[in-house]
């Protein structure tokens, strides 16, 4: 089980979103996501290394992530434009970022952040990992964090 | 320019696909990637991290990822399945690790792969990168691969 990245990723968003966004995220419950996952418009991934492999992703409703970047650059984009693919990696750094400093017993690193943009996409992790799941509510509509987890390393209990 | 990453990709790609699946892939042309690629329902993708930040993309469509998990498992899958999801994590995760092996000098690690699966998705990287993008045909149908590199060591070159 992966409940000791928990805390870290759900302390991570709320503190990215609070920081950056002048947004306050009430948290839902987390799961163990075995099926389907809320489906985002926008989904924000980003690569985890060290003692463990992962994967992170924000997930945000086309609105949402609309209304991050216009809070974020003082300015409404037009649309998916350049402005919120890059304002929607950059969150998902951020909270891979903030996440990473709390989990310093694994060592990690943080890889190149992608978008990923369209209508009804899902993403999937490999059988041999169980993901989590955060969801969100907050003023600009809801947000969903999950991430994959693998062990590499022996004898480091996920 | 990622040029360095160009060789070490598309070795690793054909030799994968020829070593896993018994398919010989024909390279098309290399192109820095600036505004559309080739859309593919399935998407395999998977983090690097190490002297530099990347991101690596298996793309393929809903057929070509069906028959490939079909030549792998000795069975047809019903459809994008679990076995589909894993069977084309896989491969990414094969790519990145045939290409890292190529690559020593960045000293890099293969994260979790995760896989989308959408008609009409868009993979989209930071404005602050330039992906570099690989076609091939191949007799179960056209791949492409990409991949999204970032310097993050100041001294290496990218």
């Amino acid at each position: 089980m992966q409940v000791e990245f928990l805390n870290p990723f759900l302390n991570a968003t709320t503190s990215v979103f609070r920081t950056m966004l002048a947004c306050e995220l009430s948290r839902g419950q987390p799961a163990l996501k075995r099926n389907h996952s809320p489906e985002h418009e926008v989904s924000g991934l980003i690569g985890l290394t060290g003692k463990c492999q992962g994967m992170v992703v924000v997930g945000l409703g086309r609105e949402t992530a609309i209304k991050a970047t216009e809070i974020l650059l003082n300015e409404r984009p037009d649309g998916l434009d350049r402005q919120v693919i890059d304002a929607v990696g950059e969150l998902a750094n951020m909270i891979a970022g903030a996440a990473k400093a709390q989990l310093e017993q694994f060592d990690l690193r943080v890889g190149l952040p992608s978008v990923i943009c369209g209508k009804h996409h899902s993403i999937n992790f490999p059988s041999n990992s169980t993901p989590i799941l955060l969801p969100f509510e907050s003023p600009i509509g809801s947000v969903c964090i999950e991430v994959g987890i693998a062990d590499t390393v022996p004898g480091v209990r996920l």
